[in-house]
């Protein structure tokens, strides 16, 4: 059906390699231990309560390679920051020892922070399959002046050397193709890592995952399983993207007379393929909106991840054109974002689609904890249209990209590592996946857990340990065009801002008769409404006088930090008793 | 089993009312309306997305009677809000109409407005169950100056007559003891109420919902049915507080080791009931700490409510005097809230609890929406401490009080109204409520989805509407010792702080001469720190001075307001593009 399916599609036939004995693989071994010179060191970097999901670096000897490059989405007490990228200063003055970084799939949190860190570590070579590429090279488009990225293609059955590494590449399911997973072999044993990975036996537009390739790894005495903790509280086994596939289809045929609107992550390609699909063959057109949805929707059917009928697309301007039953809208929103299509939808503002009575909004993705209330909000602005809404807890319109309890028992008992090293999630999770590690016949004493900056390190016997090593980074804000100049101290004030607003209170002195010069200026924002509280702004000031006048030196020279400082605490205190708020008070003062 | 069940426990016994002919009712209620000269008005006040929730006017001729007058927590959007209460100002003037108020249970969202409204509208006489009584008065006392309540203990038998209205009570379940429904008698017909309820066969520590008294009322000819849809999302039944004991029993069996600490809403009486029921059976002593959870505890086994042994209760700071497997501790804390018990005792700021490597930490709530990241990271520092976290995503450790889809559709098939008004969720929400009547087969058409502050209305022939009248209301909002002072344009410049930050520009202009006396001072906070950053700004100070020589006006009086709009812009526009980031420029000129 599809012309072309991922290009890391594997056939399940053993090559040469994988018929070896057993005792000739660990003769093999002792031989690469043999010479080993160094102990490896493995690295997570980046993310906030997540471990290793954007960036991990391993490193042997003088060999440095990485593994994916990404962005991390910030807490609710990060106003105003974009996102947060990783710290790389523990390459500074080793980017001559960077042999490659590998990207293991086109997702932002795995390949977010490119643009910003490529030239700090000194552009080197980056590896990553067709479809990752396609989006990567879109996303550094959007920022100027950055030198080009020197970015290699790796396909099905390659393996590259970079160093002391070797790297082969496995393929994996997830929410978008081309995800792959990694082998990497190192002077002390070859590390697995699965990068986010599902096992999908019946995927949309992708191969399922290449379990015989996974298994014949499995004979290797593989040393270490780094592995996707994401859904490792979740038991059973995650469900398929063509299950989704055949309830988006229920939903075209259960609704012929009405028009439906999708909303998903643009990044979801699998699901843009289903949702397609289900469209054709229900005799629809499909209207494709936002900016990120029509970028990956060209990229992936340029590069032929997606299969779409000529005929199937319209332009948005031309959704009027036809029939409620004749069309379809996807589009990009499904989070509330403010300025996503969804939101203009529903509020009006889209300047071609309007809501139409009982339109079906299908909303095809989990709700990311944090947006509910807005989500449940746009939900509410819907049905006051008269339309209605099918999200994931009405049907199965969406599924999670990540292993559950089973898949992950799964994956260790193909590999059968030594050591397991659960990644891509918070601690708990990692913990959570570590016993499912034990529950499955492992050592307890061989799970590591680690932490973003900590050093595992194995040693040339191929004992491997989270070291009391730990670099002192922290993670970069980016805002605007500033990376990184936002520090804890500036953080601070906009949430001090936030909570009860600032009082500034300006004050002139004569420089000569030590008197201010009229009255104490007050300008306050988010305290209270000046306007409506003329006497406690009035009372504030005589507050301020009496500090200057009894603080200011007559004759000599007067310490006006120390001034400032009185004020600060005395108006502070008044403001605090009177409303119960703490506004930032800053006092200006000036000598004339 | 208990010495004292629910006061509002009633016997299945039908009386002498219920066993009137079908044709005497109908014959009664024609008498009734016959006399009826007014219409019939119910207007949900309060309450931000949800409907209804807070509190509930019903207004006919010169009567008024009021349901709950509860408090919303803000959303994320409103920084440095305590929270929000009903806006009463439809009332004024009314006062005289108000014949009572009627408090259907205990909880915040139903009691929390009382010492903020009671004066406002005149302290009319306020009814309410025996718990509720303990919780409402014992949080007046937290708030001086206000005058007394005018409480009234309602028993599960009693009828009161309020003006027009007369009042009857039903038992139901929720997680609180003593929640109450009401029976509403008017003059054009008798409108139900459940409050917030869920049916439950085997409660803990209270009696099941009076399901003979719901059903002997479905045979009065029931006008209105106004029914809670906080789960009409969910499917099914809802879980039995027994079930969740059950639960706890086990949690207590499997860990006989270790130590086990509770977290939970210290409104769940029934919750803490279970708690203290599995540490009696399995011979540890209880630690109770949390203001909250203490003063409820408290007056839920003074009034009766909780059965606890005299020897199970220990104070917090004698819990090391124990081994952990005859201990467990009780605490507020359970979403993560920063001030809380468990927030302390996970921070190791706690004075008597350190965390104990194999700690279990029970978290027995549900996550409100908003709270996830906040709870994901607590739980991630109770595993870095090697202690352990049992959630409801892990076992059944908490149920909701809210009636599911099932038990909806019982409420809706016992009253058997003409009219079905879903209360209590958001606007989805009411519309699924109603989609649910629907199936059991009301008339779509008497499905009336109201919206705060429209009012909904009755005539003499029973004929309902959602009528076309909205109340000018807005929430109001409470932040320290403020009620109402905080409006939109307050509550959006916290918004703008919290994103950039703030840039006060201070500049001194000589009256005389007409010059800037010494360089623009600028103070900034939120934005970039301001001492790395000196080349930007003094580029600023240049800007600002640029703007001032080129609008002054060298004789004739200058217009500062226009001067400050022009500085606002330009350096507004100046920054934003050196920064992409967009601080509150606020400019202070002074003549001197």
């Amino acid at each position: 059906m599809f012309s072309r399916i991922s290009s890391l599609a594997v056939s399940a036939k053993p090559d040469q390699k994988t018929i070896q004995t057993k005792a000739f693989v660990e003769r093999k071994l002792q031989i690469q231990r043999g010479n080993a010179r160094h102990n490896l060191r493995v690295i997570p970097l980046g993310g906030l309560e997540e471990i290793g999901r954007n960036m991990t670096v391993f490193e042997y000897g003088q060999d440095i390679i990485i593994v994916d490059m990404g962005l991390q989405f910030p807490d609710e007490d990060m106003p105003g920051i974009d996102y947060l990228i990783p710290d790389v200063s523990y390459l500074r003055g080793k980017e001559k020892n960077i042999r490659g970084i590998i990207i293991t799939h086109g997702h932002y949190d795995h390949i977010g922070a490119i643009p910003h860190l490529m030239e700090k570590i000194g552009n080197p070579p980056i590896y990553m399959a067709e479809l990752t590429r396609g989006i990567v090279v879109k996303r550094q488009e959007d920022y100027k002046d950055k030198a080009p990225l020197n970015i290699r293609i790796v396909k099905k059955i390659d393996r590259i050397r970079l160093g002391s590494f070797s790297v082969e590449f496995f393929h994996v399911n997830h929410t978008i193709p081309d995800a792959i997973g990694l082998s990497i072999s190192t002077p002390v044993g070859t590390i697995v890592h699965t990068g986010d990975f599902k096992f999908d036996h019946s995927p949309v537009s992708d191969a399922p995952a290449d379990i015989a390739k996974i298994a014949r790894l499995g004979d290797e005495n593989i040393l270490a399983l780094m592995s996707d903790s994401t859904s490792a509280m979740t038991p059973g086994y995650s469900l398929s993207e063509s299950h989704i596939a055949k309830t988006l289809d229920e939903v075209f045929e259960k609704n012929q007379q009405d028009r439906l609107i999708f909303a998903t992550f643009s990044s979801l390609i699998s699901r843009i393929q289903s949702i397609m699909l289900a469209a054709e063959k229900n005799g629809r057109k499909v209207a494709v909106d936002g900016y990120s949805m029509k970028t990956n929707v060209e990229i992936a059917r340029t590069l032929g991840y997606l299969q779409i009928k000529k005929t199937t697309l319209i332009p948005i301007n031309k959704v009027n054109e036809y029939p409620d039953n004749k069309v379809a809208i996807l589009c990009t929103g499904s989070q509330g974002e403010s300025n996503a299509v969804l939101m203009r939808i529903v509020n009006g503002e889209h300047r071609f689609v309007k809501v139409h009575k009982n339109d079906i909004f299908v909303l095809s993705s989990s709700v990311i904890p944090g947006n509910e209330r807005t989500v449940q909000s746009i939900m509410d602005t819907i049905y006051r249209h008269d339309a209605k809404v099918i999200n994931y807890e009405m049907m199965d319109v969406h599924a999670g990209g990540h292993a559950r309890q089973e898949d992950l028992k799964m994956m260790i008992n193909l590999i059968r590592p030594k050591y397991l090293i659960p990644i891509h999630g918070n601690y708990y999770m990692l913990k959570l996946h570590g016993e499912l590690g034990v529950s499955v016949g492992m050592d307890p004493k061989n799970i590591l857990i680690g932490e973003n900056g900590r050093v595992i390190e194995f040693d040339y016997r191929g004992n491997g340990k989270v070291t009391m090593e730990k670099l002192n980074i922290s993670n970069v804000m980016v805002d605007g065009l500033g990376v990184g100049d936002i520090g804890q101290v500036v953080l601070r004030d906009r949430q001090l801002l936030a909570k009860d607003g600032m009082f500034v209170i300006t004050v002139i002195i004569d420089g000569q008769t030590k008197k201010i010069v009229g009255k104490p200026q007050v300008t306050s924002r988010g305290f209270i409404f000046v306007k409506e509280n003329f006497d406690l702004v009035n009372a504030t000031k005589k507050k301020v006088e009496e500090v200057i006048y009894s603080k200011i030196s007559p004759t000599g020279a007067t310490n006006w930090d120390y001034v400032k400082n009185n004020i600060r605490e005395v108006v502070g205190q008044f403001l605090f008793t009177k409303t119960q708020r703490r506004p930032m008070v800053l006092p200006v003062i000036i000598e004339v």
